[in-house]
């Protein structure tokens, strides 16, 4: 059996289901490549007290990955709910006390990813202690991932510049493992606050544009909002193109199935409209595919090993994977 | 090389000093057996905040027994120091963690122990949640360990009643482990905060009656205060005596190097007189042995493979080690 060298950008929820789906083929070696513009929640505060990198995402990242009994994994992403703790990911404190011991963030997440037995890699996109700032054509501007999730100006008016502060390096990590991969998958993830904020590191570009790897870029279900209308499939492609600085996808692969019309309707009263399928099977030199990628009503989690009924509408780890790994 | 099988009884500072030091030899099987009634600090904290049991003497002791890299030691003694989590010690929140997430603190004590290798066990001497109840003979009623180790009262007034609250059970395991052992050593630590508190637990004197195994008692470097004047290698051996119930100890070792005559004073100052060497061999069934036992001007820690100057009288973990050694 050859072994193909896959590697996944992103971060956060996206890029755990994208590799705990495809974990599941023993044949894959992943590696993760994360942002780092994470300034919520838990790690907004261990950002702000502690001075360290953002853990939150690569810890995600780790127990997606994670061989270990399913004590660690639960351990790595329990958190306190009471007390002056409250809040707190234990996974996040794992990854925060050791960079503090070690001065070094990449050991940090070295020593964590044996404790967890990963297989694979995680990789910070870079190691410099970096913010997301994002400016609106009406001239609003936006300084860190946590302010522009919920921001409702970004639903009404569109990017005019995103900017990582002060300037990132692209780790040397991440570069190899790009130039090594034989497919690479962007996506899926907040647009702005994950994907963006990995493809336009200074250097990114050119590793995109030098690896002969396939390069597959995942496609959210819901259509990012900002223009006068929701973007279509062939706009998000765009999009990508236009932040990477040059035509790098192979494939975007998108989802065609309508989620239930109850879930659709409480996500459009939220400004997030469900993504639309396009007839266009090519756009310059990538090829448009779609298939049906959502989580039914019963979500089956391959890290619980649970059933949970569907609040949400998700990617199917086990779908996604199966699409990505005939394209593979 | 036959294996013996020792069990400490203790916890905190002078628990690790007998265990780091016994490690070295590779025929002794460990068994720890740690006091449950630590209630200060980040301890204290966690107990207060999330109800869980205390963990400090515990991961103190898992520390001592790890044969795990060194950044995984230092990892479980890390301690916050800025922001909400100042104080806190990352293995005492480790504990806590798993404890919340299995509902079973000795399952967290296992995790935790095979995280870090560790060579033996540890065992908590109850499992119930306890406090410290210590009255004195002026009316004087101190709750909490973290209450009477620096009370003043204390070093004036003789000690009248010490109670666990509510009623602890004996764990099963730590009974288990004192009927095989070959050796059990008793101490050195804070007399009322440490030691007693592992002996009145109910079933404890039952377990030391029955055990075959011989008994040797580490009478601290300091004398206990609270009587006209400072206790003498025979009063410890008394009071121990006394708060078991019976006269199980075979040997009593303590120290008979004077340390540096400037940190005596510094102690003497702070209501600490040194232990004063005795001229009897015996007491009862008790064979009493004096010894050097205690760590030079520069210290050797075995733990951290690096010199510090002391500004404290300690044993030496090497010398009690050897000494004990002699006598298993």
């Amino acid at each position: 059996m050859s072994h193909k060298k896959i590697v996944v950008i992103g971060g956060g929820t996206g890029t755990f289901t994208v590799l705990s789906g495809l974990k599941v083929f023993n044949n894959l070696k992943l590696k993760a490549i994360v942002n780092m513009v994470d300034d919520g929640g838990s790690t907004g505060k261990l950002r702000d007290e502690l001075g360290v990198l953002p853990p939150g995402d690569i810890r995600q990242c780790l127990v997606a990955l994670a061989e270990s009994p399913e004590i660690l994994r639960q351990l790595f992403n329990y958190r306190f709910d009471s007390g002056e703790l409250t809040g707190h990911n234990f996974g996040n404190l794992f990854l925060s006390a050791l960079e503090k011991i070690t001065g070094n963030f990449e050991e940090a997440v070295k020593t964590a990813g044996d404790i967890l037995s990963i297989k694979g890699a995680v990789i910070p996109v870079t190691t410099d202690n970096i913010n997301l700032f994002i400016s609106l054509q009406n001239g609003t501007e936006l300084m860190g991932q946590s302010c522009i999730q919920d921001s409702q100006e970004m639903l009404k008016h569109p990017v005019k510049e995103v900017k990582l502060i002060p300037k990132a390096k692209l780790n040397p990590r991440a570069k190899k493992a790009i130039l090594e991969a034989d497919t690479i998958i962007i996506g899926p993830g907040l647009f702005y606050g994950s994907l963006i904020p990995n493809l336009i590191v200074p250097g990114m570009k050119e590793a995109l544009i030098k690896t002969q790897a396939q390069i597959i870029y995942n496609v959210n279900l819901m259509s990012q909002m900002g223009t006068s209308k929701p973007w279509s499939v062939e706009e998000h492609l765009n999009q990508i193109n236009k932040f990477i600085g040059a035509e790098v996808i192979d494939i975007a692969l998108y989802n065609t199935t309508k989620p239930d019309s109850k879930l659709v309707r409480k996500y459009k009263e939220e400004g997030k409209p469900v993504l639309k399928a396009t007839k266009s099977n090519k756009i310059g030199k990538t090829t448009l595919i779609g298939a049906d990628l959502i989580a039914d009503g019963i979500f089956i989690n391959p890290n619980k090993k649970d059933l949970m009924r569907r609040t949400l509408i998700r990617h199917d780890p086990l779908k996604l994977a199966e699409a990505l790994y005939r394209l593979i």
